[in-house]
């Protein structure tokens, strides 16, 4: 049984692969490098498939900053700092990429139509944080239908299911979770920014830090901040 | 008023842009180039675009042929030749790339957000030659879905609208539909091979060919058979 995983190379993808291959999938991992400010995930997503042991990882790679449109896309629109979960949870933020999970899951839904997988695995969480509009469920359902509707084996009556262990924990409850599954945290990268260490004060930082702080954890990856 | 067109560069495409126009759309054409075989369509995109005198034409880069799975993404899989349209109609063909629409109106939809277009318009056609799965209309609503849900410009009550002009029309009644749009034909190009000039015999060359052939119509472009 195969199952194509979404893997940026931070906490909550790395999780999900865990996940998969607990649930006794066959792993083919699918990153993209589209020219994201943090790029430097990529570097995270190759150790965890390596370490994880995937049948295989595919990187695509396209421009997003072609358009931009996001603070990770736009090197001039400055990233958010230092906000508080609080802040973080009111609106859609800043670094929203236009329709990034739908051209993602879209590239997986190819990878597994190709390799005949029967899942596709995302790490969409529509607790924390869940000003983005593509991480919510009944988005996720509205992909579903068109896994089933525009594949040739969604159209035989064998479509290929999304699976999202995450979308109802919270981030304590994921770093529980990829506890309790091995993850290796310390290989994980979830920064927004591209230095040689995580800056602390993004978003993306500050949720993950608060997180392993409301469990009492010490976080392994080293923070500027 | 802007919206986003895909333009692969064949007759089915520039009818459509052609139409968008003369529906009073600013138009910003979207084409790709993941490696497709007939890579060549893209100078057809490229001139059809400055011809209609679009305001922008965005070519996004992936390779597709990373896992390939179709006879347009992989070299080693013949072109079906010479076959009649009763064949081509009867069961999904080689020449299907797996989720291909699916990852042009993701992308299509990431465009049309950043630039705050309000439709994206696709030249699928579900009647002639319909054995792909992601160009009928059960489909398109499904994506119409995910681009209400999927995006910010969705979830405020104001979704991009995906329109669909030659869904229900025979490739007889696109080309009627061109001519009155004064599209340039002899621009265009349909064949799924490379050469020099159209081969004449795939299956896109065929179906075009008979189509202009039923009108009593030349096809401007020049083919090898």
């Amino acid at each position: 049984m195969k199952a194509v995983i979404l893997l940026s190379g931070g906490l909550d993808s790395s999780t999900t692969l865990y996940q998969a291959l607990a649930d006794g999938y066959e792993c083919y991992a699918l990153s993209f490098d589209y020219q994201q400010r943090h790029r430097k995930e990529l570097n995270s997503a190759h150790s965890i498939a390596e370490k994880a042991g995937v049948s295989q990882h595919q990187v695509i790679k396209f421009d997003l900053t072609q358009w931009g449109g996001s603070a990770l896309t736009d090197n001039s629109i400055d990233l958010p700092q230092e906000r508080s979960l609080k802040e973080m949870s009111q609106d859609i933020p800043i670094t929203y990429v236009p329709a990034r999970n739908t051209i993602f899951l879209s590239f997986a839904c190819a990878y597994a139509e190709t390799i005949a997988a029967e899942k596709v695995y995302i790490g969409v969480n529509a607790l924390d944080y869940s000003g983005y509009p593509d991480c919510r469920p009944d988005y996720i359902q509205g992909m579903q239908e068109v896994f089933r509707l525009g594949t040739k084996q969604g159209r035989e009556g064998n479509p290929i299911n999304i699976v999202t262990p995450l979308i109802d924990l919270k981030k304590t409850e994921i770093i529980q979770l990829g506890n309790k599954l091995g993850v290796p945290w310390e290989l994980t990268w979830s920064c927004y920014s591209n230095g040689d260490v995580a800056c602390g004060v993004c978003d993306s930082c500050r949720l993950r830090l608060a997180a392993f702080d409301e469990l009492g954890l010490t976080d392994p990856v080293d923070y500027a901040k």
